[in-house]
């Protein structure tokens, strides 16, 4: 069989399957594993066994693999000739939290179909979108009882609440993962009719800062006017990281950032996001943002310093006229390549430090490890194989995209195994991820299956 | 009987009755008249009543007088001549919640001596304040029967919900309360051999504030850069509300400030707070406030500007990275007199529009009526009176002081009945009022009725 061929008759190998196809995915998707939540801990390690046997009834060999948390499903498929490529798949079978329960429609571990879309907690993110990958292999398996390539699946249990195990896991398991290319489906395409190929991930660095003036809450009364108010000092600090036009002012934060060249930024041009459609989605009346930049260049390539929370003194109902001793505030700063979150972390505290005013003392807690931005190599021949099975499956040459949030695994796969990342959405936008009505269309699941049976066969 | 010898029988008699007199308090005290708490508004009217019956027991005519909210007790003694000055007498019978519980050594509402102390909830704040007056008006009708003067009382029930009711309450009933001065104890020496009497007091503007910059929270990575952070826009608007020194930059905000003379820079420089007893009650490191003046005269004849709460996106534990779409303030200004509370909402709220960055709506919300601050004619003689009976009293004149804080009834009485007012504490600054462990001393109630007893006779 041609490699022409080969993929049409396993195309439609998943067409004719695609009541079972689905029949799976339902299932699947009727395991609460919930992460986050303690009472939901049996139904994760449910779903890491259910998938486990399921790889093995398509006919790889499948373990779950113990972590310092929920464990990990390991999968391969060993290809009988030497010197074939390996492709791993990474996703993750754990789910958000579904509440609030009652802003759903359908309940949110009973999948319903309305309007050709799934509804289901995990359907989009990220249950539906790795199952289409095991479909490919199922669909290359049963009409040909082989594959293309080596194939091999991590689908971790943790992703939904920071993946607190998993870099250690990926250093630990080297060897098992060594591959040619990592496969990721966790984004979206822009329509059914135009898919992204992401090349860049902003890193994150987030922490607290605390400013105490006094021992405790004192009478506003009494010491206003003698004692220094945190919150006032807080908001002086914070007021000086940027300048009224959003530029960050802290001494050194843009020094490595990674600069776009004119072709980098023609590709970015190409992407539909602009002020209309941030305001449409925001509500907000009107944008604001360093200038020199473009809407999509803001929201992938540009580092970013956001308060994400801020609390001091009384904050219920009506008035109390409280002196507050503490504030605190939440900060993160979303990173591009190549800044280094321990670096920034330096540079900012030290900052806030300098702009401290009198009778003010800041304490810094990190809240979570720092990560890096990433950028892929765009002109990688296995991000190029991604690129035409793309073409084919969705009638257009993906756009090269950069996205705003992070991934850190993608930069322990990129520091550990040294190959290329392809990450291929299989969603839509508006699938509510994290939300209440979560979804996933049907033909993103079928156009999905057939993209990654594309894929295998271009590589 | 000489006015010289009769206050020296009256306070034997006083002397005499101590058991009795501590025995009234306690029986008042064991009635949790919390005016906050609707599970206590039965308790609340139970005081008012108990009080009313008390007064006629003593020989005075009472009776409960029903507001919009909780009651007041009103009640008189007229003396049978006419032309003889009139003292009415105000103080509260509610108090605040005894809330956390846990962290009094003995039950809030059993009274409970420790070392000269009796330790319960509204002992000092304000039961055993206006109940000296009340014994020493029963020690005078016991001993002379009679009074040197006209007594009337009011003694309100909603004083720690900020006294909704009686403002109207006084303008209503301007008749009734009709007197040539008003007494007020409802402050506190310095210490048992060093009176104080307040002869201005800080007025109170209070509001809050929202910045909005998008419908719904956002996704930080995915709209950070691109989208206004509300809590960097009210930071930035808040931090030029003063200077790095302290000085509040709304334009007009000194304008009518009462100007301290020579004579009253001198007398408050002998009020004996300074930068180290503030420091001790604080835990402040260092003070912070308007360059120029020292720390009595910042606490009580400068006005300021303090935020008293502030918050937005997500202040639980551990990261998310979610851009806020709101942000909120409450801040508040402590105001001096001649400044108009109206006037300066009106320009503190036009300068914080003006500060408002791009993407950036403002909402603001007056939390409560703004009060202006209240001076005090030193001079006058029903004040040097008071002084008088204080010195005889504690061995020491009194000090003039500033109070911070606001006591919105002044200006009530102030406006409406035009006369002079007497604020002679009889409490201690380490009372713990509004917090655990709230106490009184013996003393300090033995030595309220005597002062009381000597005013009485001054007048």
């Amino acid at each position: 069989m041609s490699q022409f061929n080969m993929p049409t008759q396993v195309i439609a190998h998943a067409e004719r399957e695609r009541e079972q196809f689905l029949n799976d995915l339902y299932e699947y998707l009727a395991i609460p594993s919930v992460s986050a939540q303690p009472e939901h801990a049996r139904d994760v390690r449910h779903a890491a066994v259910w998938l486990s046997e399921h790889l093995r009834n398509i006919g790889l060999t499948a373990s779950v693999m113990e972590t310092g948390g929920h464990p990990v499903v390991y999968a391969e498929w060993k290809h009988p000739e030497a010197g074939k490529p390996t492709v791993l798949v990474y996703g993750h079978y754990d789910v958000q939290p579904a509440e609030p329960f009652e802003l759903w429609h359908s309940e949110p571990f009973k999948p319903t179909v309305r309007d050709g879309d799934i509804y289901a907690r995990g359907s989009s993110d990220n249950k539906g979108q790795h199952l289409a990958h095991i479909k490919a292999v199922e669909s290359y398996l049963k009409t040909t009882g082989g594959l293309p390539v080596n194939v091999k699946f991590l689908i971790e249990g943790e992703e939904e609440i920071g993946g607190p195990n998993l870099g250690a896991f990926v250093a630990a398991n080297k060897e098992l993962l060594a591959c040619d290319v990592v496969m990721i489906s966790d984004s979206h395409l822009l329509t059914l009719d135009q898919p992204t190929l992401l090349y860049g991930l902003r890193g994150l660095l987030y922490f607290e800062v605390e400013a105490r003036c006094s021992a405790h809450d004192l009478h506003s009364g009494t010491y206003g006017g003698n004692v220094q108010n945190p919150a006032m000092a807080l908001a002086q600090i914070l007021a000086q990281l940027k300048t009224d036009q959003g530029v960050v002012t802290v001494p050194g934060f843009y020094d490595d950032v990674h600069v776009l060249g004119p072709e980098e930024r023609a590709e970015i041009a190409r992407i539909p996001q602009n002020e209309d459609t941030i305001k449409a989605e925001t509500g907000a009346s009107e944008l604001f943002g360093e200038p020199g930049f473009n809407v999509p260049e803001r929201m992938g390539a540009r580092p970013t310093l956001e308060v994400n929370g801020l609390w001091s003194g009384y904050t219920g109902p009506g008035a109390k006229t409280v002196l507050p001793a503490i504030a605190n505030a939440k900060i993160s700063c979303r990173l591009v390549p190549y800044q280094d979150p321990a670096k920034i972390f330096e540079a900012v505290s030290a900052h806030m430090r300098r702009l401290t005013p009198p009778g003010t003392t800041l304490t810094f807690t990190m809240l979570q490890e720092g990560t890096r931005g990433t950028l892929i190599d765009r002109h990688a021949p296995q991000v190029q194989a991604a690129a035409r099975a793309a073409q084919s499956t969705y009638g257009n040459p993906p756009i090269f995209t950069l996205e705003g949030g992070s991934i850190p695994v993608v930069n322990d796969f990129q520091d550990v195994l040294g190959k290329p990342i392809v990450l291929l959405g299989y969603g839509l936008p508006g699938d509510n991820l994290h939300a209440p009505d979560e979804h996933y269309a049907i033909a993103c699941y079928e156009k999905g299956i057939e993209a990654s049976i594309r894929f295998l066969a271009e590589l």
